[in-house]
């Protein structure tokens, strides 16, 4: 998903593949930044309700049914929280075991895989923790 | 999965459903705290790989192929951050928008629904980031 793509396109692909985030890339196709799905609720729901909750019950349902409106004028770039959540990169020679631990220093459950180290280097893929600890975990157990 | 399971079921289940974290409950099911895969990994790879990750490339075949012996002897409870990641809890009454409200506000992609607010009730399924979205987002939309 680009910086620029549209917000409520964002929020639909978050809805679609059923993922709690997305990897924003900027115009090269090089990865910076993770939209995390709550991100997209951090934008949509006002902050006096996140503060507390219960005060959603006060909302009625035509409020409710317009909360995505919002997300039509928006860029991906507008959601992105001020403090980033941290998007870790690997190269294709990396080691499953580099990965791994770039993955547990960073708490990160996805890695974006560039072509290159270079700043400018568009993604490739990206690699799951799930995937990951399928390719750690012993064969014969998996079966 | 319960806290007592073993931790290498976990894993195990973390690749099968290629989810980010699974749900911890106690004895009675009450849910109690969140698995991140990549806390799995937290507790795999040694402290000064995850400090400099080019080290991984010291490590031999033979150590990956063993990484995972570790968790045949432990349980998810031994797996668990000392810092939990919080796992909002939600009643079978509450609100799309107070749902929505009470992830935006943890940051998270999860929320697990109780049966009821008592501290030991059961925990009785768990609403995901996306699909709160997709039900969220605007119908004509989403076709």
């Amino acid at each position: 998903m680009r910086a620029d793509s549209r917000a409520s396109d964002a929020a639909r692909l978050l809805t679609e593949v059923g993922r709690p985030g997305l990897i924003v890339v900027d115009a090269n196709d090089h990865p910076v930044a993770i939209l995390p799905g709550s991100q997209v609720l951090r934008f949509l729901i006002p902050r006096y309700v996140q503060d507390d909750p219960a005060l959603a019950r006060v909302l009625d349902e035509e409020f409710a049914d317009h909360l995505c409106d919002a997300l039509e004028e928006k860029t991906v770039r507008d959601l992105l929280p001020k403090e980033r959540v941290p998007l870790p990169i690997v190269a294709p020679d990396d080691t499953m075991l580099e990965i791994a631990a770039i993955m547990a220093a960073n708490r990160c459950p996805l890695v974006a895989v560039v072509e290159s180290m270079s700043k400018t280097a568009p993604m490739i893929g990206a690699i799951s923790v799930s995937q990951l600890l399928a390719r750690l975990m012993p064969e014969a157990a998996t079966t």
